[in-house]
């Protein structure tokens, strides 16, 4: 017997054409570097988006091509988004953070034919032109800074770009399996590694987070998403929203503290995302300054949140933080840590622990958590294995075939997390593999240690690295940034890790160092490459 | 550039063995026709289901074939909804309902090998089965009704027929597009015609029900689906149950009033989903007698809720019906009628009219609305116009190829709906294309008139059917079924439709005709084909 089913693809142009038709009253906000608030309608955003898609075409852009930005997060960036996957182009998102050796690799490796840059972001490209190759144009975005137009070959003010297209809808057939976008890893070893979506991943990407048991992305939310447009496409939060049709707020650069909290009440946010530095940031602030929030969630990934900001929040200011877990080789989102039904009744403490896990698998995606053999640990909560994911918005491969043993022959990404499974299946990353800490033989996990030490209210942040130790092969260091006004108390923090660390386990007292900060990689996340360097030196 | 993504199909068996991954000890329950509850592990369901697969192979049953399934909703039903499928054999959920032409016809069109059927269901065909061909083996589910063994020909015990099983896990490759299910449209014109879904449709569909602007089915919710697992899968929701692991609750046959309010109760469901019929009869019921129910929302669908029964749940038990529309070709779901933000401000006036209507399309669905021209109507909220649906889980076709007039060249299936679209893009049907009464050349619609019957108190139900006139072409005819206890008064009817009505669009007064029942077609719906038999004879 045969189907008799519509075979209709799945590709990015019917979530913009959706928004158009269901929702075109829909506002999507942007606050410019200059304070000032832009307000375009889903329905205006159509007609920029087909006009651009328009220019791009005429322009010489071919099905295949990459495309780069190299922006914040803003509704130009949004228009980027979906018009060069709908010319069936390729949607190239570059991380503005990166190192410039970085930054001009994927340039070169991607092709790159365009990049779209914002005005003041313009000389990180500036200062290497001389290592990129190929780009034929570059179209600036005026991002309402006050700086001049940067000088920069074939370059052109993207509303006179947009001007060359006609308005005029034009969609041609796409195959669902076709490239739509290309985020590349930010390995910290290596070069960086291109993921190529496709317009099917993505828009199952989607629907999968617009899921109950997801981050439940809708239309009668207010979405602002912190999480950089380069970072992993934003978590694909712009792509959902624009499938629901909900109200998408952009913050520009005005990401922390004050800047962030002021757009959150002025426009009624009720759902953002974002890595846990920001929301740490942000938390101090609002126990500093009052504000009427509409926030209720708080989607969280990048690196584990704190318990104790989970706490923090949900106690001090009613907001539910989100815990999800993804990387750039998932989409990226793999699991969320919704409290289970039953749950709910459980006492704080228990609550807690499992808001702070990194969940189960999302609907679409499987797990499991292997050893050094391969076979499958028990979920007991705490035997530790190496996370393995599979499913349609997962990757098969890089771009350019490297690495491939990150991929088993049976079909699985090893994303070289390692993990603990518990009871209910809910997954907890204990470490990057390569930053667990080897002692006498054992491994201590980083992130334990970092999580135990940042529970201190006078702690702002801790990462814990091996040093080389000549009695204990390594020996954790951990490099403490205290609240401001406050002082790192060595001793103290010793006594309470002895509570949870074996004595073989425990750092020595001169390695707790306080710090002012802690370095970060391009994506926010402690780098670690960075504190092993300097303990070397 | 190629992307690099999973090559990872959409198929039925990853949502069985994700439930038995993520949620092995989330409850399936089953309250059988003796009162007797059953409850059954995820887990424990998974392992009856290999066993089921297992066993369907050893009794001879290859991929293609349709084996149907002839029962009310309960645990085993949901054992063959996935045990088929993961054979690549194609699950035929016949409606009991059928008369018995349509029985044998369905049965042997789709040529049934096995029929599954409950055990007081089996004498409907017991009665037909020298009509019926080819059917190699019954298998009888014993559903706790005292009657006999049925006297059916290669019957067996689903009992027995499960021990010839083995517990092993033997998935085996599947093409997302092959055939995964069959239903039949329940037309009143002519043949049922068959509707075949794919595993992808069918997953797809189960993803976007779960989607925050649909249905929202998540694991913390307990489902209790009324609706029949034989009137289109039961809206798809025992695949999307599974799918999140919520807690799913089958009645059986305990579907109105008490029994139905008991068992919401008891199990303390949140969710729930049938015709409205049901609920016109479960709201009078709780008018009477008190429960403590934690039932959040009642989706509705198979016919327009009245306006008056969604404000009646909402303010007088505080539960929301969530208005839905869909037939078997569109798997069902197709349009949710979910206020936008911004409505939830306005007066309950206006709100409860943007719930009563059908809503606007999930995400992933196409709908237009055309006039006899085939031009889109404008979306005025009065203009009327047949609605057209497109999308990944819509029928491009039925299964013998019949009636392609459903079908549009360019890709689109006509609902037979006629509807109006308003400024909101939300859709209200106003009537089936042949359920319109032509009266001096205007169209009234049945629907609008009965909605009006139907917000008296007084009124249970009412169906409005045209009669042959010599003046006015055709004439409306009000059937009316007063509440128990009340009578029906043709006067305050007629004066109260005056206010809508034209002068020469109002029934006669002895047209509005008092009733004790509306006949029903086999999936509940107003029967009108044989209202009209009745007027004509």
């Amino acid at each position: 017997m045969r189907s008799t089913m519509m075979d209709y693809p799945l590709v990015l142009p019917s979530i913009l054409k959706r928004a158009k038709e269901v929702h075109p009253h829909k506002e999507i906000v942007t606050k410019w570097h200059d304070n000032s608030i832009q307000r375009l309608t889903y329905g205006e955003f159509y007609k920029r988006t087909i006009r651009l898609m328009s220019a791009l075409r005429k322009a010489g852009v071919k099905p295949g091509d990459a495309i780069a930005t190299f922006c914040l997060n803003h509704s130009v960036h949004l228009e980027l988004y979906f018009a060069i996957p709908s010319i069936r182009a390729v949607l190239h998102t570059i991380n503005i953070r990166l190192f410039p050796e970085q930054l001009t690799y994927i340039i070169n490796e991607a092709k790159d034919k365009f990049i779209f840059v914002d005005k003041s972001l313009a000389l990180a490209i500036e200062k290497n032109l001389s290592q990129i190759h190929g780009v034929q144009k570059f179209i600036i975005i005026d991002d309402k800074e006050n700086v001049p137009f940067p000088n920069l070959p074939n370059a052109i003010s993207y509303e006179d770009f947009l001007k060359t297209g006609d308005e005029i809808e034009n969609f041609e057939p796409i195959d669902e399996f076709e490239a739509a976008g290309i985020c590349y890893t930010s390995g910290t070893t290596g070069n960086p590694k291109g993921v190529v979506y496709s317009h099917r991943s993505t828009y199952l990407h989607s629907m999968s987070i617009c899921m109950g048991d997801a981050l439940c992305i809708r239309e009668a939310e207010t979405v602002l998403p912190v999480v950089p447009m380069f970072h992993v496409n934003s978590w694909g939060i712009p792509f959902a929203s624009v499938m629901t049709g909900c109200k998408l707020v952009f913050p520009g650069k005005h990401l922390l503290g004050a800047g962030l909290a002021e757009l959150l009440e002025s426009e009624e946010v009720t759902l953002t995302a974002g890595v846990p530095t920001v929301w740490n940031v942000l938390y101090q602030h609002l126990k500093k300054t009052k504000y009427n929030l509409k926030l209720h969630t708080m989607v969280v990934g990048g690196s584990a949140a704190p318990r104790g900001l989970i706490e923090g929040f949900e106690k001090d200011f009613g907001i539910s933080i989100l815990h999800a877990w993804g990387m750039t080789e998932t989409s990226p989102v793999g699991t969320v840590s919704h409290l289970r039904g039953f749950m709910k009744d459980w006492n704080g403490n228990k609550r807690y622990s499992y808001r702070a896990k990194q969940g189960v698998p999302v609907p679409g995606v499987e797990i499991r958590a292997i050893d050094d053999n391969g076979k499958d640990v028990p979920k007991d909560g705490k035997t530790p294995g190496e996370l393995l994911v599979r499913g349609p918005w997962i990757a098969a491969s890089y771009k350019s075939g490297e690495s491939s043993e990150s991929f088993t022959s049976d079909g699985w990404f090893r994303t070289g997390d390692v993990v603990v499974l518990d009871e209910f299946g809910y997954m907890q990353i204990t470490d990057r593999k390569k930053d667990l800490i080897k002692t006498r033989g054992e491994w201590i996990s980083s992130v334990d240690m970092e999580n135990l030490v940042m529970a201190d209210p006078n702690v702002l942040e801790a990462a814990v690295v091996g040093r080389k130790d000549p009695v204990r092969d390594e020996a954790p260091v951990i490099f403490v940034v205290p609240v401001e006004g406050k002082e790192v108390d060595p001793k103290g923090i010793h006594d309470r890790l002895k509570e949870n660390f074996a004595h073989w386990q425990l750092p020595k007292l001169d390695d707790i160092r306080s710090v002012s900060a802690i370095p970060k990689t391009s994506v926010g996340k402690f780098d670690k490459k960075i504190l092993r360097k300097e303990l070397e030196e």
